[in-house]
């Protein structure tokens, strides 16, 4: 709990109009992005931070006594990574949003924490270079929020996630103390690779303040296969004959019946509602390859039991698939009061049970489910709506929840792709991962942050 | 220093025909592939190791008497990283060279630490997949080398380096306790990264007995693309050509005049010695893009001044220029009793300044150096022909590596890329990366290894 005395002595150490104290103006951060059953308490203080000082002074004053502190971008998480069960001081990044360099001959960029993930990728885009990942909701979210949670997206399949673009990484410790990890080259073999363990550890080990990012040369060409299944079964047949075949699309995207008819009815956009499933495929490469590509692609899909075949070639009708795809969380949220999100991995070996198991998890519970995901990945996003205050469909909820985390498990699949673990998923973690890694977690956690006040009770408790 | 009733608890620990305890059956492991200036003691025992309890035996022996266990594969390592400079028992991973699971349709494989890099690739190969890293020495070094070295190569430009495509590990730790760190998918967000921290750690945290591999499709095609350069500016020139027209080859490589002579002196392959330069240029992809991409690479290298431009299609032509870049090390070693290969990378905009810097003060040293790399990354490794048992040379060499690193570090590069540091860089870590890191790479070592004895005083000194 922060006293009166602390508030004021926060408004002291940077500019007092960064500092939100009034209930009003930090109502809004008890929750981010995960669900209303979600949240933690107000925060006591909202601090807009302008610099990497400004980060230290604040540090070095919580840490000193003890305060929580909870860094936040855009607050898009979906697993409640950043609200605050303990309240606390929030820090904003959103005024820490510049690109600070982009070196098109290198092909890096050095950026601050609070720099929306689409500004990262439209600078980049501007001098034919590319910064592949892409959350599903890039065009707000942050690169801070990214590397906290090592997001993903559509394009991992080819591409990789976030841990695979950062160089470097300047963090502030929680006494305050900045420190520099990683080097500015491409390649790196001095040490530790310490920045890969500040990556997605959810900002319990520190706070980053910049980071450098590696770009890539833009893909000349690109197409999108659009195919539909009459099973799910079939569909899931169709990505395994794209791997069988070798073919590399960047992305390799599913969504269900009920998601497509979801999206459609909401968002009208010509997707084929009495189909009970699709895969999105996007292709790329040079234009050169396009034909041969889009041919390959098609007849995996056919040799599944494909039908309804399309090649989007605009931009335009690229990206109305993209967005149709992507509007299936905010579609499905208009299904019931409230919408949650999950995201689980398997081999792909296994994504057929997978799928289906979530399916038949969701129907026993009588919970509407739209399965959508990166199933080139093995990774789907069941996204359930429901209404949570309805404490009788909450507790079916949390028992599907827990059932699909144990088919995952079972099937040498974990709880978490690329959301990462949060408040929302930490009762799972023992199940998941070995004892004796969580326990070395701990310690190195207890290393970095003695006094446990950064982003305290995520991922684990200690 | 072990006792002799030491050596009979080992042979007790594990078969007895797998301890080496004469001198003459030790006393090769004095030294890896670095030079003959860098050795430890003889080690007074090796152990071939047989499974995961044989390791788990061993550490919680050597554990309990503080006795320093070295892991090693195939010995290949360029810093002395496998050597002993307190002694101790060797680990030979040399039986530990099964392939546990090759699973196609997951894209995985895995592997038991002792498995050789080329027959990874093999074996993957034969069912249309690709383990993209390649050190120059993968006809021999061993996955377990990798790991602990973070290993490069050629193809790290399009591709990255062993770190992205290592899915999970299982390793023993100091006490002989066993850990799992990761997960069985392609994606993985349910805590620290930790399996990011044992890669690079050249076997000071944890030693590996397995790991899953990422694989990915093979390409359909690929062609090598050489092309000469009157100078050494002009082919840099080459270079961000290539960059700046975002062609994507997964290699580019560079030798100078030296190093084309050498390997022309001793494996005549039709290298044009009359040349300062020459690149070379990997193209892959589809087929159908060859075409194309080849046409681009010509651009962008007769824009810089190349001249004799070649194209190589069949494997045999392909594998003959990859073997003369391979040969360089051999070669240059033909020129003097010893040869000493260096590796260095800075940024790409600073390429032009590092590999004349390198030339420059070799030749105010009157060193003869033979300059290749992969500079798509901005990584050059410098080959010092010399008499190491010259005690003027040898002096020489060290205030030039010494200069060189220095020049790397003031361009914004650092001191090894994908080497490692080992003992060999020992000294250069803390004016190369931030005190803060080094102190915290520190703390992580106590952690995981209390009583030092996992290859110490590699990397840093506790």
């Amino acid at each position: 709990m922060l006293l009166k005395s602390n508030i004021n002595s926060l408004k002291s150490l940077v500019k007092k109009q960064n500092v939100l104290s009034e209930i009003e103006e930090r109502y809004c951060y008890a929750q981010d992005s995960t669900n209303s059953k979600t949240y933690g308490k107000v925060p006591e203080a909202v601090v807009f931070v302008e610099s990497i000082e400004d980060v230290q002074k604040v540090l070095k004053f919580a840490n000193s006594r003890k305060i929580p502190v909870i860094s936040r971008g855009a607050g898009t998480n979906m697993v409640g990574a950043c609200v605050c069960p303990k309240g606390g001081i929030v820090l904003n990044f959103s005024k820490m949003n510049k690109i600070l360099d982009f070196n098109p001959e290198n092909m890096t960029m050095r950026v601050q924490p609070g720099v929306v993930l689409g500004d990262i990728k439209k600078m980049a885009d501007g001098e034919g270079l590319f910064y592949p990942p892409d959350p599903s909701n890039y065009s707000v979210s942050t690169i801070g929020g990214s590397i906290a949670q090592s997001s993903g997206g559509a394009l991992a399949f080819k591409y990789g996630t976030t841990k695979d673009y950062i160089l470097n990484l300047t963090v502030v410790l929680a006494d305050g103390s900045v420190m520099k990890l990683g080097a500015g080259t491409i390649k790196d073999a001095v040490g530790y690779h310490l920045n890969q363990l500040i990556i997605g550890s959810e900002g319990t080990l520190a706070v980053v303040v910049e980071a450098e990012l590696k770009l890539i040369p833009k893909p000349e060409a690109s197409r999108v296969v659009m195919a539909y299944f009459d099973c799910i079964e079939d569909a899931i047949k169709g990505v395994n004959n794209v791997i069988k075949d070798r073919i590399f699309p960047s992305a390799l995207e599913f969504m269900d019946k009920n998601a497509i008819t979801t999206v459609e009815k909401f968002k009208p956009c010509g997707l084929n509602t009495e189909k009970e499933a699709v895969l999105i495929a996007e292709l790329d490469g040079l234009e050169s390859s396009m034909e041969s590509q889009i041919n390959c692609m098609q007849q995996a899909f056919l040799r599944a039991g494909a039908s309804d075949l399309s090649v989007a070639s605009t931009d335009n009708d690229k990206e109305a698939i993209w967005t149709a795809r992507r509007a299936s969380f905010a579609a499905t949220a208009k299904l019931a009061p409230d919408v949650v999100t999950d995201d689980i991995i398997v081999p792909r070996a296994a994504l057929a049970k997978m799928v289906m198991g979530c399916r038949e998890i969701c129907d026993k519970y009588g919970l509407t489910v739209c399965i959508v995901g990166h199933v080139g990945d093995g990774n789907i996003h069941p996204q359930v709506a429901l209404n949570l205050d309805n404490d009788e469909e909450f507790k079916k909820y949390i028992r599907a929840k827990s059932e699909m985390y144990q088919l995952a498990v079972s099937l040498g699949g974990t709880i978490s792709a690329e959301h990462g673990v949060g408040l929302e998923k930490i009762s799972y973690i023992e199940s998941t991962i070995d004892i004796k890694a969580l326990e070395y977690m701990k310690e190195i956690k207890k290393m970095f942050d003695p006094n446990n006040i950064l982003n305290p009770d995520k991922i684990f408790k200690l």
